[in-house]
């Protein structure tokens, strides 16, 4: 369990030597990002929300506490989707999805209800930690500051990078060409989105406890833009 | 390179002895659609098409081949979103995606310009491989075959499962509550498409020549049906 203004980079660095695994140049911490937000302190006492207007007719159109719509509609610049029970939202980090990431399980109640949400600046997060972990290894880690996805046509979620530092989040083949030398026209691969998503299955997502993954024996890449990288542009979407 | 006809389980059999790899109780095998289609036989020339008017229009509009474009409609009930350049479609077998999956690259050209669908039933390529091998090797092998999949919000695409047995797609812990007693609304894990991307990270999507990749020491879990349960239900849709 992290409170906030715990050492992330401490606790994983122990976690490790505790598992007697040693980080090498190349590898990507996978780390969740529930426990970035709970060090970062974002966490809210629903107490402390007063909704607005708006937040309360929102709240009433989709079946949601008013001051939980309330910090939904902070964090958020637009909303895509409403219905009873859902409220699909572009976060201001641009992510498009369920509740501006904000999450209410695993969380501690002793302070009354509270609500988490994702830290402010994850690529900032994810450069921090990188920094942090190279200070006290001497190792280049990539670091991903993963968050699970819900999608507009597939059942599940799946993991997905909010925050990237020392790993490229995508992977750009485009311009080259298939082993038949047939142009490559839309070959880009998220990496970071992959990655985050592979370190879903051993992390798990309920009560296993385990808030970090590591990756290792993955092909070397140049480590470029964060995961702000991700979003589509806004003029590219089509189902605004 | 596979051809129609080619027996997979044997070339996948052969593969993993080469390397050395010995499939065990509980492994997963996850396999590229690409070479599942062109074994089915699913590769179809495009100067056997004749487009109808309705293609011809929509490939002007979407700037694509009529020919290309009758495929696609073939193979849909549902043109979802159209641009220039970008024909976003339901395919028959629930999936929304580009070009109902069907591909150009990484296609022998020999025999005139080519694309090739999907397999016919994925869930059913997935059911035969997985007893081919269970026949061959007296082991339980989940089977996924994976595509890949481009998505409205974000850059670059991950890996989807078409097809899956002999693994759960969708792992279920709605009604179960979180380490602090709170119930789980929206807990549903989609593994299937967690293990297609985690494949994509090792088989790449060009010119790796990697058409499969095998995942060990996945916790175990209950069979049950196919990827025909991922996609949601049409009446779940807010981006028709």
């Amino acid at each position: 369990m992290v409170a906030p203004g715990d050492d992330l980079a401490r606790l994983l660095l122990d976690a490790l030597a505790a598992q007697d695994l040693v980080l090498e140049d190349g590898d990507v911490l996978v780390v969740a990002q529930k426990i970035v937000s709970k060090a970062e302190g974002r966490l809210v006492r629903l107490a402390d929300v007063t909704p607005t207007p708006e937040a309360v007719v929102l709240g009433e159109e989709t079946d949601k506490d008013p001051r939980l719509v309330q910090l939904i509609l902070d964090e958020s610049t637009e909303v895509v989707r409403k219905k009873p029970g859902v409220l699909i939202v572009r976060h201001t980090l641009g992510i498009v999805g369920a509740h501006a990431g904000i999450d209410q399980s695993n969380i501690e109640h002793g302070d009354g209800e509270c609500a988490l949400l994702l830290p402010e600046d994850p690529d900032g997060s994810a450069a921090r930690l990188h920094a942090e972990l190279q200070r006290r290894t001497g190792k280049h880690v990539g670091v991903i500051v993963s968050d699970s996805a819900n999608r507009p046509w597939r059942l599940g979620t799946v993991g997905m990078a909010i925050g990237a530092a020392g790993v490229a989040p995508l992977d750009d083949h485009r311009g080259g060409t298939d082993l038949f030398g047939r142009e490559l026209k839309v070959t880009l691969i998220n990496r970071a989105d992959s990655l985050a998503t592979a370190a879903t299955l051993v992390m798990g997502e309920t009560t296993e406890r385990i808030p970090a993954a590591l990756v290792k024996g993955l092909a070397q890449d140049a480590a470029s833009d964060g995961a702000a990288s991700i979003p589509r542009p806004l003029e590219e979407d089509l189902f605004r």
